[in-house]
């Protein structure tokens, strides 16, 4: 295996990293801020990489947001950036489900629409390629199960179960549900089609973890014996085959930047990129760059030691 | 492996059959009753075994009913019973926590409260082993989450975090929500027991199916990477051990009768039973009795066969 190689404090390797690469594919929270705090320079080190012609693109696996929303996001924290060059996981599966699934499953075609359990990211994409959905922040759904939900579903009664929904997709919702439950089991076991955003377990937030989007699939996978849903979040491939598919880039001139060895560094390495740059600003310590499975093929202490390149 | 042998229509292989057990752990839903639909015959069975001075004990996995609530429903079936012949996965866990897990973590003599995701049966029954709780039906957890208790619960803050809770026990919970996944989560990070009255998946319902108990520790066992919890539904051993400490019966004098393999029959074959009767009015085919990994020793059409050993 590779040692991952120490670039920060040396000016001549950082000129030369920022040199073998046309696009640099971001990771947000770790990288560029840790919950409500950006970092020190992360702002100065985006706009050196785009004075140097660089193509930035953020990449979340938040699915609760849509691009606009992220862009928004990015903004308010001070940092520059369009909607374009946000790729999330939302995005993704709207993508998959309007550009390749039509193809691979005809039965879409009378089946187009998508169950969505999840926040508003997700419609917002899923609107942003034309397809329909209900369920998501519907608050019809957002209510205690009744005896007869149970009879119409049960019966497959079309008050209850829509006969165009060929797709469910899942996502981090915070206002999961018994009945949200209830109705993307029914609408699978009618043979729809299992997806899910991404594969997160946890959420960090305040310093500590809550539900991730992982853990609102789980339920599903336990009642359907197993079967796991595809999902697009890093480090899944999906991802990176739309994001390929919408910037149309050559992967050797890619690199990947990310704090998490087993997501954004795996990502990239199974994504065949150029290379991969590890930060110390999140999750991942220099021991796991070092001596993990997954490893960086460079890393540095902060984006920020990127300035040193200037 | 034994071959099942088939006794209906066999009065004498009834008879003894009858007379090789001192009590009969008999299984609900799919040996008495079907949904609310009882079986022909079933009361009378019920009423030949007490004839012949059998003990009699109603077998349930479901945790959302108290003994009383389930001694209600049989009676409401026409089935005459008292709650002392009753026994649920709400009631083991209960007795567990009470009188073996109190022993074994002396921890919980300061952490005596117990986070309840679940409904009322688990409620009653921790009420009545005089166990104190918080969660379950107060309405106070049926809302949606703020970014307040991400902060307080990150903080363990005593606001959000009780700092006497040291047992964590889900049952099924029609009212599950994003705020009780996180809570329960939070108490486990903090070191709290992680136990589930039961793991079915599934739970059948109007000729259909929908989440079970086990769907609801899901999403937890997802965020503690894979950690499972001690659960009590057959055919988990807490459960029969607890059935013992309770009825003090000879093993080898004891049957079990249920309609399942996977889940009735293997619970008497693992605990050691002195036999195991199958049904065929419920879930498992006479093809799975003969054929599969768990054989009851003996299997008859329904339970009303019993009669012809009156």
């Amino acid at each position: 295996m590779t040692t991952p190689e120490f670039i920060a404090g040396n000016k001549d390797a950082i000129r030369q990293f920022i040199d073998k690469f046309d696009v640099f594919l971001i990771d947000c929270d770790g990288v560029l801020w840790s919950g409500d705090h950006l970092f020190p320079g992360a702002v100065d080190s985006l706009e050196l990489l785009r004075k140097k012609g660089k193509q930035v693109v953020f990449v979340t696996n938040n699915s609760t947001k849509s691009r606009q929303d992220y862009q928004k996001k990015l903004e308010g924290m001070g940092i520059p950036a369009s909607a374009e060059e946000v790729f999330g996981s939302s995005y993704s599966a709207a993508i998959y489900i309007s550009r390749i699934l039509s193809q691979s499953h005809p039965q879409l075609k009378e089946k187009k629409k998508v169950f969505v359990v999840g926040e508003a990211g997700i419609e917002t994409e899923l609107a942003s390629e034309g397809i329909p959905y209900l369920g998501g922040t519907d608050p019809a759904y957002r209510r205690d199960v009744t005896p007869e939900d149970y009879k119409l579903m049960a019966a497959g009664d079309p008050k209850a179960i829509d006969p165009e929904v060929g797709v469910v997709l899942m996502g981090l919702d915070f206002h999961f549900n018994y009945l949200k439950m209830c109705y993307a089991y029914q609408y699978i076991r009618r043979g729809a089609v299992f997806l899910a955003t991404n594969m997160d377990s946890t959420l960090p937030s305040a310093g500590s973890f809550f539900p991730g989007a992982g853990s609102i699939s789980a339920p599903l996978i336990k009642m359907l014996g197993g079967k796991e849903p595809m999902a697009f979040g890093k480090p899944n491939q999906a991802m990176m085959d739309a994001i390929e598919g919408k910037f149309k880039f050559d992967r050797s001139k890619v690199c990947m930047v990310g704090d998490r060895a087993d997501t954004d560094i795996r990502f990239g390495i199974e994504g065949n990129l150029g290379g991969t740059l590890g930060v110390l600003t999140g999750v991942s310590t220099e021991k796991d760059f070092l001596e993990g499975d997954t490893r960086p093929a460079y890393y540095v202490n902060a984006l920020s030691d990127l300035l040193e390149g200037a």
